[in-house]
């Protein structure tokens, strides 16, 4: 009998004994624990943390389960608490623009499997990855984008984002600034790849900053979308050297390594709900 | 009231409900858990913990908590265990030789309180680094050793190690291979650094033979000694590039770095009992 | 007028006086040094120098200027030297089996132009990957290799190999031992990559290997392929920090990030001619 | 006969023919090149080299050949020029406050020769750091600083760099803002240690800036002093992974590695004519 498992998220004032108390819950609802990690911010005095239990499949019921969870556990603790089927897949939805180097990244390892989620479909203001969606047999929508049609565009996109039925966003170099009402609805739930070491060069061009300042290293950052411009909470970011060697061309070449590798991390860890955002920062579960 | 600050470590078969148990019991003795974190070995169907909890200090017998530990949890699953109190720093006795550098830098850390230990003292098989001892205000003994008197002079080392009641030992580029007997005496509790990425390079000179592989990486290894020469468990390990124009004086330069910052990092490991060994590998928890 | 590039490679025993004779040979030949860069190995007393020039081109012949640099510097200095046009691209033949993620790299690389070479075909000794090489319309030959037929599907390779007038070989994780034959018609011409840091892990399943050691770093090694296996000359290698928590299947996951960017790192240079061979080893120019 | 060891920087508007020109005047006058290094900077039109010549030392005048090379080379390029003898060593002076962990790192390298310049004295607002100058045996000289004194303290500094003859300053975590009349006496020769990855965190608590933003790597940057802050040609950067699970001081504590290595990296740099600075930007030879 194959098991059903369950992730729980938590978060909450801190206070003692809610780790002792939340293991018995689960034990006592016939679910063997076979992860936690927990974690406390001793500033904001914020209690995390992240469990997956394994429970007889024939028996559980998720529903009855999250019941249960949310008036003998949550009430008393006054917890914010997501809980998750493991094998549930979240559906992602892809934004890109012209750049092919992140969607590239994204299809190889959805195809082998490495993602952990789905896509079922991808979206751009420009028809020039079409070939690569069709080779990987995704459904591609074109909504162009124009400073008059912005608004008209960003109903359509979001009426496609309900048919799906989406949980998730990636801006793959998706070349637009996302309108607050797509934020608002997706709230830490849109991940974009800034091309710089966040907070060094916010804002466009940063290569060219980079080039500019003379820096050694350059970085990407993968991060939440908020209302104010690449200032949401950062999920993961990467280096690598450079040198007076490098014009901007090879910055930007030498970047699209860490871009790739820097969204497809994050996109990751939100995949398996690893992810936990609180006072615009992350906190990442291993 | 200060609280009684307790590290609980475990391993044992897995089965279910073993986190439960334990935090239910770590609750029921009057115990807040602020860390906990697990492994689960799957190929070797192994379970490790580590726990730290806060008991109020008046209630709290550590003795008590341990036979109660032994008799309630330990024998029903089989357990392996050890139980410290978080604030009693662990002895560590010093082994070098005529290397400076892996000495300075755990002396400096040790001066800034960094290291969370105390140095009883610091033994050598040459004069060359006592100023430095003076300099921190250790004592130093010289214990010569050559072929003849090789066992005189590990009869002495170990007369040292139980006078201080020392805890651990860590060989600073001790150039000396350490009997099978002080090995027996002091299990996964003597920390060596090697100066290559094990294994690659075991044995010595590793420096000149990645010179002469060519390699483009060097790295350096920390390990717990076993009898198998350079084959303990590793326990944290880093590297830095080099190229063609590095011959094997800076191969050298450079290493040292990488030794510093390796051998520290383990230290201050095992300091804060976040090692477990298993199976000639280690788990570290974060 | 657009000006001839050359690229020449320079290696003799070590002289006085070499680079001031070679860069007064390219100046009154009327050719404006755009780069230089050279390399003294002191244990074997030997030089190496890479340098590019800029000719004017309606002047410029690349045969007289290679016979004058044979008769007027290379029997003078006992050079070994080879002279290229900067902007011949070389023609590289690409072996796989049934792993995907190095192709995928490299012809997303080789689409954006970034490679700076030809692909003039992919050879496989299975079907699986023909779809990619037709999305991106590169010819594919199937050549099937058992232990029986091993001597005549290398007779086909070969047979490919000069049809299509190739400079060099990738083994793009080829799962097959290649034979002597083709690597002394092809000496430091065969690249493969190796999924390990090498020298530790030589030979099958070094992630296996690694997993069992409980090493914290794993790595990827690109090198030319000799006689003895995985021994031959290293051009690049990366590395990536791992736990005891990763399993031997995150352990290959991890690697395959490593795999890419190490191979397509090898190639750039190769097809860039900043490589060269001396004593088992590389020199690699910037 | 030992030889005499030159070092010669050049920069210049790029022209053809400069490389071999210059190497040309090298061998006539005797010198053999045991290394040459270009830049070009395209988007300035500008030229640098980093070269070192051997000459015989009986026959060899440093001022001739100084002098022959501005009336010969420099005034024809138009070169801006700088021609060292090699093996003789830069006079540093090390400015301190309070943190010991630069000026340890410094003094042990020192110690072993690996830095290769002299260290006349340190200077320090604070009494704190005087036992570890007596230590290794540099005078120490205490010069505090208050608003009200500031300039006379500066005065007395300026006195002593002077008096020792000093080519060149490290900031070694000195907590005062050093005054433009210094900064114009010293240019591109004063080094500080920045403790965040510039342009991020520019000014006072960047680690505690860094903890807000929820970075998830930090870095050090060492940079010559300019007159507008933290803005000043970077050197070297490295950074350094870190978690949600780091508060401020596990930031601090990391960053002191960082610090250390980064900043000592450039005083070698510096300390072997290896740096040259132009646009506010540096170029590092190899």
């Amino acid at each position: 009998m194959k098991a059903a498992k369950v992730i729980i998220l938590i978060n909450c004032q801190d206070r003692p004994n809610i780790i002792a108390t939340v293991t018995s819950f689960v034990a006592n609802n016939g679910g063997n624990i076979v992860y936690i990690d927990q974690h406390v911010d001793r500033v904001q005095d914020t209690f995390f943390m992240r469990l997956e239990g394994e429970f007889e499949s024939v028996s559980f019921s998720m529903e009855n389960f999250k019941t249960q969870f949310k008036d003998v556990l949550a009430e008393k603790f006054n917890m914010k608490w997501r809980i998750y089927a493991s094998d549930a897949k979240l559906k992602m939805a892809v934004f890109v623009s012209k750049y092919d180097h992140c969607l590239y990244d994204l299809l190889g390892r959805y195809n082998s499997g490495e993602l952990g989620l789905e896509i079922p479909f991808i979206v751009s203001n420009h028809m020039d990855l079409k070939p690569i969606a069709d080779n990987f047999k995704i459904p591609f929508y074109h909504i162009p984008v124009t400073k008059d049609t912005k608004a008209e565009a960003e109903e359509k996109q979001l009426q496609l984002l309900e048919k799906y039925n989406i949980d998730f966003i990636v801006l793959a170099r998706y070349m637009q600034i996302v309108s607050d009402k797509l934020i608002d609805k997706y709230p830490s739930k849109i991940i974009n790849i800034h091309h710089s070491f966040l907070p060094a060069f916010v804002g466009a061009k940063p290569y060219h900053s980079a080039y500019k300042r003379g820096v050694k290293i350059i970085g990407a950052t993968s991060h939440y979308v908020t209302e104010e411009l690449d200032a949401g909470p950062i999920i993961e970011q990467d280096v690598a050297h450079v040198s007076h060697d490098h014009n901007v061309q090879d910055l930007i070449a030498k970047g699209r390594d860490l871009e790739k590798i820097v969204l497809s991390t994050a996109v990751k860890l939100h995949a398996k709900r690893k992810v936990m955002v609180y006072n615009n920062k992350t906190i990442i579960f291993s």
